[in-house]
């Protein structure tokens, strides 16, 4: 199948732009004792380093050996080990003992240690990893269930978390005694620093009188005792967007109809929507469409092995018509819902039992189908996040 | 509210350019005894022009003063009278009384009249609008039922009707004594001419096997006596494609980026897609986009006052979060779902309590909040239907 070739390297071209290392490499210049960020110069003989997030290791293997580093810790998801850091495993979505842990070891070092500079190094997944509170784990996370069912917005429910942490909301900055820069990847829609890791060095905007209204809302008072105020306003902290979704299209696909890094909805919907785009092309030229976003799947019941690229994917082949397109679907992250894959693609070669589609997309189960006809496409974990890519383009048949 | 200005010159434009007389006038002459359509011209005498679906009336009025009548017959689900033709009013979207005697005025005329040229003009509804079968009106109206519920494609159940019809999937073309051109307008994706209106001018590729195999893998075998065998070759017929959703998004929005005719998938998810649009749009400088289709409500218990373009719109509202765009959502034939409104529109200007909106869509009753805020629109039926129109584009604030 001649399509393999190009969308193997559409999926080499999108995560080598993923990885924070090659927007470091652009970006943060490090000469002596010197650190520029985007025209702006630090300096430092004394750095200490906090890496948080899928892209932690990636994120702190670029500065290790370069700054003159006091310590450096490292809190990922998935482990490895790297000289001269210390490499915290902790647990995401759901806060773990390892989360507890290194928010303990980060909170300890930011307050012993001699250093005069704080390089924070933010990605997905850090509202997770990183966390301390008055709390038990145990209760930690028997709140996180109920706020989750309550019904409060996902903003209420992220002013309650913030104001129950010790990091949150600004107030990791709070504890440094220096300045710190943060640098992060965004996986977050709009980019709002306050949002990105759930804010640990940006000030934040709800107060704990709002996440004490939300809880007695939903009756859910019995907690208020462990709620502390965030920092409004932060002298001491400055925030660079390193890499985003967008940065990632406007990069590498600046030839392609670039429609949206932040794509909504339903996976199925997409699916059948970017199949519209291709059965109209013939009218409307359209030929190479680039996009990102985080569809959502509903499961209700009972999942196979399924994720929204599954969906996506499965929307598509339901939904075209015309068949010189191929649509390659692709988690940045390599995760893709509870399968081992990052993602799939359709192409014109490829037949479904329509009755199979359907009965996949119903059961979950979009990768048990998919896998079968060689179109799951595995990356393994990437060390980076920003978000789910879509491809869609013309071939030739 | 400056917008107003804008959505309503956006609304009579679309409407226009939908209008089949616009497209008559361009793409159909008639000089004395000769009707030329595309290059392609026939001499008549005595024409029986025959007129069906949601443009009928206009699509006949343009022939009426032009052509050598013999007898000019329109159905149409709305009455208008119109100067020497005669006028029948029909169910739509399913058959009634009106039906079954359009068909029957139809079938007679094209048995006894004495023409040289049959006019077809073919539009939406025109599968409902335009019925003939030995079936009783009670029992066609049970088997629908019973098919829509069945679980059979919508392919399989179109095969079962055009078998129990003595006028679809070509049979009303064999009738004829004389050759037959068909005009029609298109609200079907990829205008396959033996899916508008059931096609029944031109050959039908599926067969009566098809239909008795459907019909007994559901246990409706009972209905097998109805069926007979469609034509496979018709030699007297001439299919033209007067005007679909892409001709007035290619004639009228030439300068805008134009993604499709057929948008399909879930309302709601297309209005968050459209919205992921409007956000990405300061990095993508995307500002005018037009496509054209039918994304799906699915209403499980009661409804209130709601339509696809309704839902459209709400899950627009919900996504956006760049306010500088607006969203117009317009059903080409003047009516969206059980509403009396043709569609609604979302500026920089309207706001909504989240959780009123979020309602509105779960119950189905998006014009019951749109209209208390001014965003629904009205222009009555068009007679016509090209499907529905969505235009996002970046106003002034």
């Amino acid at each position: 199948m001649r399509e393999v070739g190009t969308i193997g390297e559409l999926v080499n071209k999108a995560l080598k732009l993923s990885d924070p290392r090659y927007w470091l490499a652009r970006k943060v210049e490090v000469r002596g004792h010197e650190i520029t960020v985007e025209g702006k110069s630090y300096e430092t003989s004394r750095t200490l380093l906090i890496a948080v997030g899928k892209a932690s290791v990636p994120m702190a293997e670029y500065f290790v050996n370069k700054v003159p580093l006091v310590r450096a810790i490292v809190v990922t998801p998935v482990f490895v080990s790297l000289r001269d850091a210390e490499v915290i495993v902790a647990e995401h979505p759901v806060p773990g003992e390892g989360s507890l842990r290194a928010g303990e070891v980060v909170v300890e070092a930011l307050k012993k240690e001699d250093y005069d500079l704080v390089v924070f190094l933010l990605s997905g997944g850090s509202s997770s990893l990183l966390e301390l509170t008055d709390m038990s784990l145990e209760e930690l996370r028997t709140l996180n269930e109920k706020l989750v069912k309550s019904g409060l917005s996902i903003n209420e429910i992220n002013a309650v978390r913030k104001h129950l942490s010790k990091i949150k909301g600004g107030q990791l900055a709070k504890l440094s005694k220096s300045r710190v820069i943060t640098i992060a990847v965004s996986d977050v829609p709009g980019n709002d620093p306050s949002t990105i890791g759930s804010g640990p060095t940006v000030p934040d905007t709800t107060t704990v009188e709002d996440a004490k209204e939300a809880l007695r809302r939903v009756g859910l008072e019995g907690y208020e005792k462990y709620l502390r105020e965030t920092p409004k306003e932060i002298d001491n902290s400055d925030f660079f967007l390193l890499l985003d979704a967008m940065t990632v299209l406007k990069e590498g696909f600046s030839d392609w109809l670039v429609l949206t890094s932040e794509a909504r909805g339903e996976a199925k919907s997409l699916g059948l929507f970017l199949a519209s785009i291709a059965n109209s092309s013939p009218s409307t030229g359209i030929s190479k469409v680039a996009l990102a976003g985080e569809p959502e799947v509903r499961v209700e019941g009972k999942a196979g092995k399924g994720g929204r690229n599954g969906e996506v994917c499965l929307g598509y082949y339901l939904g075209r018509r015309v068949k010189d397109f191929a649509l390659l679907a692709l988690a940045s992250d390599g995760l893709d819902g509870n399968s081992e894959y990052a993602g799939c693609y359709v192409d014109g070669e490829l037949y479904l039992d329509k009755g199979e589609a359907l009965s996949a997309l119903e059961l979950h189960d979009s990768y048990g189908l998919l896998e079968r006809y060689g179109r799951a496409i595995r990356t393994g974990f990437t060390f980076t996040n920003v978000n789910n890519f879509y491809f869609l383009l013309r071939h030739s048949r």
